[in-house]
């Protein structure tokens, strides 16, 4: 089975090793020309500079798999992508695209005969490559007509048809709110660690953690990892990214009248830790200096 | 090497049976009379029906795990066994205790000649029975001395000497509350699935996480095994009880200045949660009528 893959990330790089792995004939697409002459030297993969090429080089029903940053560029990509498919061709989004965006994706091309399909994706880059989790929505029959290959790029038991068009990224996106309270969570526990009396040692906790304690996990064990590379994570700064799904969770969980004040905090923590101070803080020094004479702390 | 095994609750119980599979004399010993004889007839352990019975039918160095709900009754056993303890014998307390009030239980026991580790021990049931996890503070030279009983009844690296006394408990607490976030961010995370447009098979979804997922963990798997025995848990409330540890790590948090929202929140949707209706929702309620005629629901 042929298969195009768009976006050369790391994501996308390792899906397209791991397809290749299972035999697929992968056609692999990036606006990067070096991501492209990169992935060419893997062997066993066809390189395309255009998503025409792609699309010329992929015969019978296409599918095309989709791993580019979520938001404009796949909508420019499935806008010029309809330049070159023809009905019934596949195009699936394996990025973190908004769940409601898919939806209007998936009508969109409906409108124009071409099937789509959402797959949330987790297990990062390591799991791009030895086996993914995947996490489908569509309409069964797309998604049984490429189910072979979820089953072969995801791990055993890793990919699941959620249902309706829309439901495989609103399940990934809720995965990632539930990732990002257990990770504050974690955190939480480790600063309360380091605070404390006790000398602990960071790295020997979390790897006991993961010996039979009822919190044991990966992101436990990528605790342990990351102790052990750095025992008191001296090398690095407290500074939290995040890269919307926590967001939109919160937002779709303040649609649906849902309190999740943990998963909410946890998104407001990875904000508080982009400021050096806050202009909240000098509300409250200064209004405690009003009312009290409470001494507040200079700006320099 | 003999062991007495005070407390035959759940977890004491299970404890005395990993320890006589691992070929150590048993003591057991309960004040309820009937757990004193089922484990009796468990065989291949001896059974006491008194403090003074254990501390009796124990030679040389005595070493006496606790296996007591936290709390004034480890106080009143440790009372009554120093009536038979002579120097150097060694108690465990195996149970939830407060890491500041083993401190004070260790400072006592030091000043009687009698040495004093706190265990805290993870794992649930069936990790009393089949291989828990451990984290003992103490003097490291009891520890040393009992290092062996440690590493039989727990998983493969599933103990750690965690230093100082208080240090075990401090250790459990804080792993206890970081469970309160995972659990609650996990919780969340499915609430939102409940209320969403999507028909959502929540244990397969627990289960595909398990599979290959950032969010794999043990607690994902319990959830699953939930799921599997009540698809949308229609048998139970959502009333969250707790006993102790996740407030004493936001206790100990506050003290030390560490800001824990995740583990705060957790602590307090388990107190919402046994409320039925609030007395701050009625303050709101009567605000919002007061400054906007905004309608209120009348009590029965």
């Amino acid at each position: 089975m042929q298969i195009g893959i768009v976006g050369l990330g790391k994501m996308g790089y390792n899906l397209a090793l791991n397809l290749r792995n299972h035999h697929y004939e992968v056609v692999a697409q990036d606006v990067n020309a070096e991501s492209v002459r990169k992935i060419g030297e893997e062997g066993g993969i066809t390189t395309a500079n255009t998503l025409k090429e792609v699309c010329e080089k992929l015969t019978g029903r296409r599918v095309i798999w989709l791993m580019v940053p979520a938001g404009s560029i796949v909508d420019s990509v499935i806008e010029e992508l309809l330049n070159y498919l023809s009905a019934d061709d596949i195009v699936i989004d394996g990025g973190n695209s908004h769940y409601k965006e898919s939806v209007k994706r998936y009508n969109y091309l409906k409108s124009k005969g071409i099937s789509y399909l959402d797959c949330g994706t987790s297990g990062g880059t390591s799991g791009a490559l030895h086996g993914a989790c995947t996490m489908i929505g569509g309409d069964k029959e797309t998604f049984a007509y490429v189910e072979r290959v979820f089953k072969d790029i995801s791990l055993e038991n890793g990919y699941l048809y959620t249902g309706a068009s829309g439901s495989g990224h609103f399940v990934k996106m809720v995965h990632n709110g539930i990732e990002y309270g257990m990770m504050q969570a974690i955190a939480e526990g480790f600063e309360v660690f380091e605070r404390s009396e006790y000398d602990i040692n960071f790295e020997a906790v979390a790897k006991l953690f993961n010996h039979g304690s009822v919190v044991r996990s990966w992101l436990m064990e990528l605790t342990e990892n990351a102790f052990r590379k750095d025992p008191h994570l001296d090398a690095i700064k407290g500074i939290m990214h995040s890269s919307g799904e926590g967001k939109w969770t919160l937002e779709t969980a303040l649609d649906l009248g849902v309190p999740t004040p943990v998963i909410a905090l946890s998104l407001l923590m990875r904000y508080r830790s982009q400021q050096e101070d806050t202009f909240s803080g000098k509300v409250v020094a200064a209004l405690r200096n009003e009312f009290g004479g409470h001494a507040v702390e200079k700006a320099n």
